[in-house]
């Protein structure tokens, strides 16, 4: 199981994904709900929907559903029963404090952290970071203009 | 075969791809150089390189390579041979005319025109166009600075 936002896909997110791939027979991927998005990130670009279609059309990617609005992370879990659980370079997880955490709900997971694999990426991953604020600040400056 | 820039993959990208590749048993896909991408559209986003591996990454692709720089656009179909080249509902090209200009060079090739299958998509595209015409705007603005 693999997990992410998938706003703009970009080779960074098809690395992680292929390397997730590796680990298993089969990987399911959970794309984040927009109200996580927008609770933990920024404004989503592409709607839920789409991020999840585009995700499920990659090659190693045998299955991408939407993860749960307002519940808890572990429900997810529950539900897909993953024997491995893999963590971006890039993401807010600690692996041994998740697989207690998963332990402590009954869920025996090994959650393996993916190395930071493409060096020559971060010039791409800066102009989407620029992108996203972009497209936030302009979602919030029309809100403002609402008033 | 089909064609396009694919600077940011989207799902107006994807259903074209998984049309193309319904009327055929293999699909190759030409991904436009950088060059190409500058003189007819904007400034590119992701390098070349990039765009091709994600577009190799799509389930219905069996081949991306990049298409020839400088060189005229028949070079890379008498290459690949296709029987069929597929055109976006949105790329400017008429099938018939384009049909007479291969064949004028020997080329004996179907060009279909695919409709536009997303009405629900025009939100996205519009985000991305203003996306690609931001970056574009922040790259002119830097080769002013840089005077």
């Amino acid at each position: 199981m693999a997990t992410g936002v998938f706003d703009i896909i970009h080779l960074g997110h098809l690395h992680y994904l292929e390397e997730s791939k590796r680990l298993g027979d089969e990987l399911v991927v959970v794309v984040a709900t927009d109200e996580t998005v927008r609770k933990r990130k920024h404004e989503p670009i592409t709607p839920q929907k789409m991020g999840c279609e585009l995700v499920a059309s990659l090659k190693p990617v045998d299955k991408a559903l939407l993860g749960k609005e307002g519940g808890d992370m572990f429900e997810i879990v529950r539900e897909i029963r993953p024997d491995i659980i893999t963590i971006g370079y890039d993401q807010p997880f600690e692996p041994e404090q998740l697989e207690r955490e998963l332990e402590k709900r009954g869920l025996k997971v090994k959650v393996v952290r993916l190395p930071h694999l493409d060096h020559d990426l971060d010039g791409t991953r800066k102009i989407i970071t620029k992108i996203i604020e972009f497209h936030t600040i302009e979602k919030k400056l029309k809100a403002v203009e609402r008033r």
